[in-house]
């Protein structure tokens, strides 16, 4: 009674406008469970409106289902050039929106502390963080590298509970 | 009986994530006439998912209201720098989700031709839209730079009707 509940899902999300990978794990009295991954595609030959309404509402029904209370996706990586930057910008604004619409708090983490979280420093190349959410989450199979990464953010905030909001 | 109805209300929008301005106007039978615009301000302080929000209740607002049959935006312009574009596309993002949530196309135009149909030339300055758009629209004073430059957006499909969408 009066007790902290200890737990708590943490939904990792990898936006992209052709690939946003979701991940879902548990952290309960310090162990982490997997919960759910999954990819979601947009049809190439669709507006971009379009594909945004689609993420968006894959989203929704994602956190309908599985009712996380923490919305965690990576920084914006600058290595890339600008114009898949603008685009992706576009998906993290859609992606972003579905916390407030579901009063989620919305937490960010670099590429490289993502990383070190994993894999245990910030220059591991993506096979590995792939490898290591397998290891992690005892995964039977790896899963696909955009839904991998979403849920090494999901993890990566278990580990650091980052208390600042995006 | 049969006739095309010719009567068509457009939304124009210049989003940001700080201030994004809307105006509202009718093209009819060839006509412009001026029917609202609007800025939407969002506080410094907030989250950017909240700010979103913000934009995105406040734009459901104006379509709720306005019954809008097109919405216009500009297209990104490259001439500033790669952080503030990430975040203008976080804004569009948001922007762009009004459409599909509501069956409205989207149209996209460039600056060049937004500044051509208002103006008659692409490298005109923003006081000259200002200027122009409350000529055209008959307006009693100019309207805010980000609401002007909406309204452009707006004036600019009237005129053309480009039937591409974004």
């Amino acid at each position: 009674m009066g007790e902290k509940k200890e737990e708590v899902i943490i939904l990792g999300i990898d936006p992209g406008t052709r690939i946003t990978g979701y991940g879902i794990i548990e952290k309960l009295k310090g162990e982490l469970r997997y919960l759910s991954h999954g990819e979601i595609k947009s049809p190439n030959d669709s507006p971009l409106s379009i594909r945004l309404k689609l993420l968006f509402d894959s989203l929704m029904a994602v956190v309908n289902k599985w009712q996380p209370q923490a919305l965690v996706i990576e920084d914006i990586f600058y290595g890339k050039n600008v114009k898949s930057l603008i685009i992706q910008g576009h998906a993290r604004g859609a992606v972003l929106l579905i916390a407030p619409f579901n009063n989620i708090p919305v937490y960010e983490y670099s590429p490289l502390e993502i990383k070190k979280a994993v894999v245990g420093y910030g220059r591991a190349e993506k096979k590995q963080v792939q490898q290591m959410v397998k290891t992690i989450l005892n995964l039977s199979k790896a899963a696909p590298p955009d839904a991998s990464d979403a849920l090494a953010a999901a993890i990566c905030h278990a580990h650091y509970q980052k208390m600042e909001f995006l």
